[in-house]
């Protein structure tokens, strides 16, 4: 068994940064929460734990120059305490979560529904659905901060279906259990930071592991399969490919695939996004009773957590950049991005966080082996005419990566999950 | 001035595809019509003449096992006789061609109504407007032929853009000029078929175009750009990339594309297509009064022509597939997809076309320096977002291909236009 590792270290979208101090972020993937089993599984093997996110105090909501703050487990839960979107984030969680309960997360495309929800998008159903005309900007912070996608871009089947996987085989999926912080997916961070997992397994594979070794080829015959990568080949018995579609278009193979998984390949765009870092002294939010989390409906920075290490120190605050906020973010200027996120972070906890001892960038659309995330976001029709090509092998080629999962796309442990199940596919076919 | 073209000949998305007898068929681009002045301009500066379309009798009307025949220059016009269909058609139609003169087809995205038009599907419009909720049938249909994608597939902003271009500086594009025949994109065609055309420029170019010569990476710095291609390099001032967005997106580039130009090519997938040719004799169905073609409802062949050369002989029947019956007829055997083709034209035309002498696929989408035609359909939110990176260049790189175009975009003109203004920033840039 031999890993071919794209980059000059493993794990992917996480990455442990560097920062000032000898401190580190997670540049990528960070919150881990109840029902992600395996990703869970993983980091116990390995001998990772976890550890709470900050979440004692107030959360802050931000719209059109006026702010707010509301208990993080108050009596609106999750939702900003704004009585213009109040009712329709009641009803329309509502009415997502049951309509997910429709939704066998193996085959999506098979819903009763599926031709009318994959017909149109997420925006069209919202309208169509919401009370108050402005719930959009709402909805937009949302889709914003989990897919990097606005809710136009998004097909209402592929929403309705990523709700119906945030959970697992015995607990139904659920819009608040994908968004929350407590009893959700940012409930809980990994300790020593979430690439520490793919660190600890790479050192288990030892010298199996080949780093800065893109695969450029794919060549599979009746006999075997030879992966070509940059320095070096590689024969095999069976491949797995642990990259997002977007990506694995951009491998050539031989013999060509097949039409319909080239075409899906073409279909799968990566989100628009960014997570921004600001680090400072300590996090002064928590002594004046915040989290340190924003829920604002004016960009580019709309949600925000508290990112601070286990330790306590540095305090780090997160800012999450996402659609159409980040499109126009990405084409600023270094000085003009800096100058709007901090903007944004001072409106949300003071003219303290104008001042950051480093800012730090994670703008994963400009890495070569991810050219955006947090994961692929499908536009309508995609799953109706294309989901069997999702992950259906091809030969000798087996497809992983969180984008193919069943349970909790777009999540570590969709990752952990694709791969257990790629892993179990070519154990049946070797002898 | 070198041009690499990866295939072993020239053409593109033409080709004189060689049948039986020493003869050819179109195996892409065919068709020409009114206000394609660029395209008509080439050939003719290369002495390519055209030829009108048949188009005398009677064109076949299928729906669900039901066979009609109705004038090609009859009183419903390009319209089949349906009773059903007929008030859709041209309320329809009527305000699709309305909305698309609000469209400046250099900028779509800044239209009166962009947010609202890109953030839906064509489906969802035309269910929102359609009298006969059964009309869906035909409106895909339409594009099926026309895009290879579904109603559901496309933005509204697109299809509605898509007319807007289907004419020039002086006519406003209009749907019927797209689909029809007589006085439409479907008018003429080219003797010595389309692909003559480009085979008489590389004439003229002679030495300077290399064949077989994919290019693989391209990299730019200030005094230049490197262009590396399979079994050589170029260096260069300025470099036009000729293949559309999906497969430009496949090419390596350094330093990196911008963000928005590089996940603008994971969001403009082609469509999922393909032509099909049965050869006969002689043209059977003209001695029926008929034109040889069809408009129909069931797949997967549901649109067909009269693709016999100008000599006369063979009698060549062309069908188009597109769309989910494409995508379904992809992954049936050669024996079935055969079948499924020949059961469609018999219907239309009678049991002589079960039996021809040849039968051709055009699979574009199998082909690796295609993956799919005739043109790139965009999803929602892409025109919005991303619409600014379709032809913007970076730095030394110029994009062109009839995607790129402003008017005539999916036609040989538009690739024609694209040329011609690729050409004209490269000539700006050159001392």
């Amino acid at each position: 068994m031999v890993v071919l590792e794209a980059r000059d270290r493993v794990g992917g979208r996480t990455w442990n940064r560097p920062i000032t101090g000898g401190s580190y972020i997670d540049a990528g993937a960070e919150f881990v929460g109840p029902t992600q089993d395996r990703i869970k599984a993983l980091a116990q093997a390995v001998g990772v734990e976890t550890f709470p996110t900050y979440n004692s105090g107030s959360n802050v909501y931000w719209k059109d120059g006026k702010r707010e703050t509301y208990a993080a487990s108050g009596p609106t839960g999750i939702a900003p305490p704004d009585p213009a979107y109040l009712p329709d984030i009641a009803q329309i969680v509502q009415k997502l979560n049951t309509m997910a309960t429709e939704i066998d997360v193996e085959a999506p495309w098979k819903a009763k529904e599926a031709v009318e929800w994959d017909s149109q998008t997420f925006y069209t159903w919202l309208k169509a659905n919401e009370v108050n005309p402005d719930f959009m900007r709402l909805a937009s912070t949302a889709t914003d901060a989990i897919f990097g996608q606005e809710p136009r871009d998004l097909s209402l089947l592929y929403a309705v279906f990523y709700i119906a996987a945030s959970g697992n085989e015995t607990n139904q999926g659920t819009f608040e259990r994908n968004f929350q912080t407590a009893e959700g997916a940012q409930q809980d961070r990994f300790v020593g930071g979430s690439q520490l997992i793919s660190i600890r397994v790479a050192g288990e594979l030892g010298t199996s592991v080949a780093l800065k070794a893109p695969v450029q080829r794919i060549v599979q015959n009746a006999k075997g399969v030879k992966v070509v990568a940059k320095g070096g080949r590689v024969s095999a018995k069976q491949v797995i490919v642990a990259v997002p579609p977007a990506l694995a278009a951009r491998i050539e193979y031989e013999p060509l695939l097949p039409a319909l998984r080239d075409q899906f390949t073409q279909r799968a765009p990566m989100g628009s996004y960014a997570k921004v870092d600001a680090v400072y002294e300590r996090p002064f939010w928590r002594e004046e009773g915040l989290t340190g989390q924003t829920v604002s409906v004016n960009g580019p920075v709309r949600v925000t957590f508290d990112s601070t290490p286990n330790e306590g120190s540095p305090g780090v605050l997160l800012g999450f950049i996402g659609g159409t906020d980040a499109r126009g973010w990405y084409g600023l200027s270094a000085e003009q991005r800096r100058q709007a996120v901090l903007d944004n972070l001072a409106n949300y906890f003071g003219a303290q966080a104008r001042n950051p001892l480093e800012y730090v960038e994670n703008r994963w659309a400009d890495e070569r082996f991810s050219r955006g995330d947090p994961v692929a976001g499908l536009p309508p029709g995609v799953l109706l005419d294309f989901g069997t090509a999702l992950r259906a092998p091809v030969g000798r080629i087996h497809w992983a990566g969180t984008e193919t999962s069943d349970f909790w796309v777009g999540y570590m442990d969709g990752a952990v999950r694709s791969g257990e199940r790629a892993a179990q596919e070519v154990l049946a076919e070797l002898p």
